[in-house]
C-alpha cells in the first residue's frame, strides 16, 4: 500500500522533512515543564536548520512571509529541549523551555480558551486570561 | 494593528474557526494521561461539529479527501477530554483518552523518533519503536 519512499520516511533514520506546497512543515511547541501546547506554527527548511543548529526555535511566518526567531521582538524565546518528527515527516514537535509567554496576545499559551458544547453548536470560555506581557508595549513601541 | 474581526476572534467567546483555503484547521491531539503529542491532523467544519457533538475525534483526511472517525477501521478511538482553540482560531488542541495507538504504524504516538543534531545536519533516532498493533493486519484484512 505504501511506496518504498513512504516506507523509508516512516521507518528510516534519515531526516527528510516533507514540505507542503508552500515549503513548510507544521510545528507544535509544548511546554517542557507541564506538557501544555503553547502554539502551532510553521517552519521552512531554513527555520528547521536554524532551530536544530542553535537550539532556539525559529519559525516561518505565513502572514509576514518571513523567517522569524521566536522572541526576537518580544524577548519571549524558546529553548528546545527535544525535537521529534512524526511518521510521515510533515510535522515537528518541539518541547521547549518558554521564556515568559508564547502567544502574541501576551498569554503563556495560544490555547487560552476551551470549546464548550452548547445547544446545536459551541462556545468558547477562557481557561487562562492572564497576560504575562502587554502586547501594545512589546510590539508597537 | 489588528482589525476588529481579528480582535473579536482573539478575545471573544464566539466559536469562529478560521479555515484555510482547503476548508481545514490544524488539530493537535495530546494524550490526556501524560501530555505527549499523539498526532497532528486536520478537521473540516463537519469534523469539528461531529467531534464536539459526539465527544469522539473526527478528522478530515487530506490524502483520502474524506471525513474520518478516528478508529473507525483500527478501533483505536479517541475520547475527547477537552478541546481548545488557539488565538486566531486556525488551530485546535484536543486532549484525548487514546484507545491503543494513535499512529497508523501501530505506535502509540506518531512522534516516535527524535531529531538529533549531527555534523552539518540532523538524523533521527527511535524513542519508541513498539507497535501496539500490526498495521498489516488492521488495515489490509
Amino acid at each position: 500500500m505504501s511506496t518504498s519512499t513512504e516506507q523509508e520516511r516512516e521507518e528510516g533514520l534519515a531526516f527528510r522533512p516533507k514540505f507542503d506546497a508552500s515549503g513548510l512543515v507544521t510545528c507544535v511547541a509544548t511546554d517542557a515543564a507541564n506538557g501544555a501546547v503553547l502554539m502551532v506554527a510553521h517552519m521552512d527548511e531554513e527555520a528547521l536548520r536554524k532551530t536544530i543548529a542553535s537550539g532556539e526555535a525559529w519559525y516561518f511566518s505565513r502572514s509576514r512571509n518571513a523567517l522569524w526567531r521566536k522572541g526576537e521582538t518580544s524577548g519571549q524565546t524558546q529553548r528546545v529541549v527535544e525535537m521529534r518528527m512524526d511518521c510521515d515527516q510533515d510535522a515537528v514537535w518541539i518541547r521547549v523551555e518558554q521564556v515568559g509567554a508564547a502567544c502574541h496576545t501576551g498569554r503563556k499559551s495560544c490555547f487560552y480558551r476551551k470549546v464548550e458544547k452548547v445547544d446545536g453548536g459551541a462556545r468558547l470560555a477562557f481557561v487562562d486570561s492572564e497576560r504575562l506581557f502587554d502586547p501594545d508595549k512589546v510590539y508597537r513601541k
